[in-house]
C-alpha cells in the first residue's frame, strides 16, 4: 500500500475548522463528535479526533489513547438515547477497507435485534432529523 | 438493553488463563494479540486487552487507552505481513451489534481491493495456516 499524505482539505477538517456545519453532539480539546451525515441506522455518531491524522495507522499513539474514551462515552450515550441493543463500533483504513473521508473517524452504531446497517455511505439524512437526534444523545452526556 | 455481569468462563477468559490453545501474535502487561479462528480474511487478528469486561461499554477507560494503541500496532503490522490494501478495525457490542464472545476484543482485518469479507464467525481455519500467519505478523512487529 501506498502511504498517502494528510489532505488539510478533506470534509471532516472543513467540519474542525468550522467551514461547513455539522450536527455537533460533543466537543472538547481532543475530539469532535457529530452525527452521520449518512446514517447506517438513526444515532449513526462519528468521533473525530481534532489532531490530523489519514487514519489510524497514521495517528499518533498518544491521541488515539486520548479520543479512545471519548468513543466509549459516546457509546453508551447512543446505547440509552436509542435504546439500543447493541452497539457497532467500526474505522475504516483506506479505500479498501471502506474510508471515504481521510481524517481519522470511528464510526459509533446503535444496533437493533433484527434490522440490518444501510449501506455505509448511503443516502443523506434529513437535517431536521439529524438535529433531532444529536439533542437525544446529547441528553444522555 | 440488559446488562450483564462479566463471564470468567468466556472463551477469551479461558485463552488469556491458558485454559485452551490460540495461535498467539503478542502478549504484554494490557493485551494478549491473537489470530481469530474463524477469519473473516487472510490475516484477521484479535486484540483481547487481559483487563476482564463484557464489551467496551463497561470497560475501564485507563485499560481502553492502553489498549488502543495496541490495536494500532497490529494494524499497521497486518498491513506490511499481508500487503494489504486496508485494514478494517471493528468493535461489537452484544449480540445485536454480532459479538459472540463476551470479553472486550478488537477485530483487526487486512482489507484487498475487490475481495470481501467472509461472513463473520463463519468456518474454523486450519491450525496451520493460522499459526503460520501469527509467524508473519510477528515478524512486522
Amino acid at each position: 500500500m501506498t502511504t498517502t499524505a494528510y489532505d488539510e482539505n478533506n470534509i471532516f477538517a472543513k467540519i474542525l475548522r468550522g467551514e461547513i456545519p455539522s450536527h455537533r453532539v460533543y466537543e472538547d480539546e481532543n475530539a469532535l463528535v457529530i452525527m452521520d451525515a449518512m446514517p447506517q441506522a438513526p444515532g449513526h455518531t462519528l468521533v473525530i479526533p481534532k489532531a490530523p491524522s489519514r487514519n489510524l495507522l497514521d495517528a499518533d499513539p498518544a491521541v488515539l489513547s486520548k479520543v479512545i474514551p471519548i468513543v466509549q462515552k459516546i457509546a453508551n450515550a447512543v446505547q440509552e438515547a436509542f435504546e439500543a441493543d447493541g452497539v457497532f463500533v467500526c474505522q475504516f483504513n483506506e479505500p479498501a477497507a471502506g474510508q471515504t473521508v481521510f481524517h481519522l473517524h470511528f464510526h459509533v452504531i446503535p444496533r437493533h435485534d433484527g434490522i440490518p446497517l444501510k449501506p455505509h455511505s448511503g443516502q443523506m439524512e434529513d437535517g431536521a432529523i439529524l438535529s433531532a437526534n444529536a439533542e437525544k444523545i446529547r441528553a444522555e452526556l
